[in-house]
């Protein structure tokens, strides 16, 4: 699974570098902070593959048998919350970039919404180190009072600004807030695990592999779709742009659409 | 926290390279400075996070327990010293570069402002391998004395040159000199700890954890304030350019400051 998520995540930053040059310039910006996302989420992830390596052997020869913890060595779930302390705020950053709306709504926007997620990752922290689920369900309770509140600043904020959005992106932004709600509440999800009953080891696969899913999708998937909104919006800014890009045909049906600004 | 550092400078350093082109090519000297220094510091805490899991394990199972030397190994706390010198020397040449000053004005400030750097980190070098603190004492002192030049140098003569700069940039100008004498003012700082009766394992963990901070502002934040003091002079500098670079709505917001070079 861990490597599933490098191979992810590394190829994904792969293919957003090479294609910066099928946007336009002024949305590379966020096509590059989307693919340093994956790229700082697969140094992560190599992290986590060598301390799992570390931590865990197998007690059969084959390997058939069951892991178990190596003396002296540990799993280290910090590099999770390493990861989604930096990348979390770029998540956001490449949503709001991608939108280029003016420069005053996005300054207003990101000093809200970076400072809320960074609390957001540093609150749940304590919670996932404890083996106390009273502590694990504080913190996780009040790493939510942030979550919310980066919702309310999406949905109902910044819902103001997308009717300066082209009409033939304004459904996939809409599908975009959509996927980072059900992505992000995946982690709450995995987070609370141990405390349902589910216990042990059993409890502890599960929540890793529900954060490496997560992981993929809010960050992989939700680049490769930010790519795609930046293509449609090059399209609609430029129409020689699209004409280069594009087939005839598809260029054809990207023009028919009215693509005005504004209502 | 050494990955944490891994990360920042290693992904900050491939944001800048990929970010050369959104500015002009008369600022992209400093750009790759800035990404050669942040390669340069990634490669050195590869070292480092190396050397810490040679000299230190865990003592207990399942890792809750403190970390031990391990017999006839040593963190080599060189690879900073190394580090330092080869970066701080090029964090000034960064930031004389990106304000294109005429040649003979960075030459002469180059000149003065090198060495000086460069002799900072040699006098610190000694007080830091010594365990007695009367000679740490002395060698901080002595290391201060360069820095104090350079201050002098960032603070006095170079605020001649600053109303050649254009308006947009000349207040970040001045926020990235204190961003540098905050950070810098932070190694001291660390580096007087253990001669602050903070004894023992605690006051290296603090070092450390100093140095990482101070390492992620000094040259990752540091870096990007330089990026968007490129970006905006290119802006500034290039109206064309903005228009390409930013959305309508961006383009016209920096367009309308008065922008004028001088007074």
């Amino acid at each position: 699974m861990f490597s599933l998520v490098i191979a992810s995540q590394l190829f994904t930053s792969i293919f957003l570098i090479i294609g910066l040059k099928r946007v336009l310039p002024r949305y590379r910006q966020a096509m590059t902070v989307a693919a340093i996302v994956c790229g700082i989420a697969a140094y992560h992830y190599f992290r986590i593959f060598d301390s799992f390596k570390a931590a865990f052997v197998t007690d059969a020869i084959g390997g058939a048998g069951d892991y178990v913890q190596v003396a002296g060595a540990s799993f280290n779930e910090g590099y999770r919350y390493v990861d989604w302390l930096l990348t979390v705020p770029l998540l956001l950053l490449e949503l709001i970039a991608v939108l280029a709306l003016a420069r005053k709504v996005q300054t207003s926007l990101l000093y809200r919404l970076i400072p809320a997620s960074a609390l957001m990752i540093a609150l749940g922290y304590p919670g996932e180190l404890t083996a106390d689920n009273g502590m694990r369900g504080i913190f996780g309770l009040l790493s939510t009072i942030p979550f919310a509140y980066i919702l309310y600043v999406l949905f109902i904020e910044l819902t103001k600004s997308l009717d300066r959005q082209p009409v033939s992106v304004r459904r996939t932004i809409s599908q975009l807030r959509l996927l980072l709600l059900l992505t992000w509440g995946v982690y709450p999800i995995a987070y609370l695990l141990p405390m349902l009953g589910i216990d042990g080891s059993d409890a502890w696969v599960g929540k890793q592999i529900g954060y490496s899913i997560a992981d993929i999708l809010a960050k992989c998937l939700y680049g490769l779709i930010i790519f795609h909104i930046a293509r449609m919006k090059s399209f609609a800014d430029d129409p020689a742009f699209a004409r280069m890009e594009l087939s005839v045909d598809e260029a054809e049906e990207v023009a028919t659409p009215t693509n005005p600004r504004g209502k």
